[in-house]
């Protein structure tokens, strides 16, 4: 059957960043939808934001498109040209290889949600903006560096 | 700016299919989001649906994956298994090469629409399920022929 059940898909929270970035993820889950559908070449995951939280660190992709739709109350894109906010049916476009760093936060009071579709490329790098991190994706693996490539080590504690 | 501006992207009408398929799809208009946006690896699509209108002939993809949400109104999917009333929030998700051919028809009596986006294979082909019609589609040329191979003729006139 097509229709994906929703109340059957597994409810995706916590953060694969490195400490101390992780913990910036609180409040945030996610619906992997198109995973649930059989699906293989682009994610389709519905992100739910409490009040307060963001959708990600600021970033952006080398090599994956990405799509957005909010679904559901308020959410904030922050980008390199500030912050804009977007309701229910509002889309935003994110092409591969603009280094227009950008996430979603929920600013209002109530839940918001998103529904984001990236292709998925083998191998992908993502830049973060407005940390001294990038990651690479290789055959399903996470790997953290800084910027000059030096491997990511929380010097925060 | 990421944002898409849904009041200047082109509402797209018609069909590219052949007599006397293409007046078969009156009632139908689509805005092409994500190429607004400047996206290349997959198409984003808002289709809206007046009363009594349908999304495509029945199909199903070799090679591309297609996701929809529905986002206004009452869209039945018609597929394999029968008919099933979407709402605002529901999505399905087509895997390329299964054989379960689908559209979507708005049988309520106000406006309908749904995101759908699918990725972008060249070559590509898809096949219409109730009808003797396929398609290929090239470098961005569709050629329709029976599901013989045979070049399509309309010889309903």
């Amino acid at each position: 059957m097509p229709i994906i059940d929703k109340t059957a898909c597994p409810v995706k929270t916590g953060s694969i960043y490195p400490a101390p970035y992780a913990a910036m993820m609180a409040g945030r889950q996610s619906l992997r939808l198109g995973d649930a559908g059989g699906l293989t070449q682009f994610g389709a995951n519905l992100v739910m934001l409490a009040p307060g939280a963001m959708s990600s660190l600021r970033h952006w992709h080398e090599r994956e498109d990405e799509f957005v739709m909010v679904t559901d109350g308020e959410c904030t894109l922050i980008d390199d040209t500030g912050a804009h906010v977007m309701r229910p049916g509002d889309c935003a476009a994110f092409p591969a290889g603009d280094p227009n760093g950008h996430h979603f936060v929920n600013r209002s009071d109530a839940p918001a949600a998103f529904l984001v579709v990236g292709t998925r490329q083998n191998p992908e790098r993502a830049t973060y903006s407005d940390v001294d991190l990038t990651v690479e994706m290789k055959d399903g693996t996470a790997t953290f560096t800084r910027k000059d490539g030096t491997p990511y080590k929380d010097d925060s504690k």
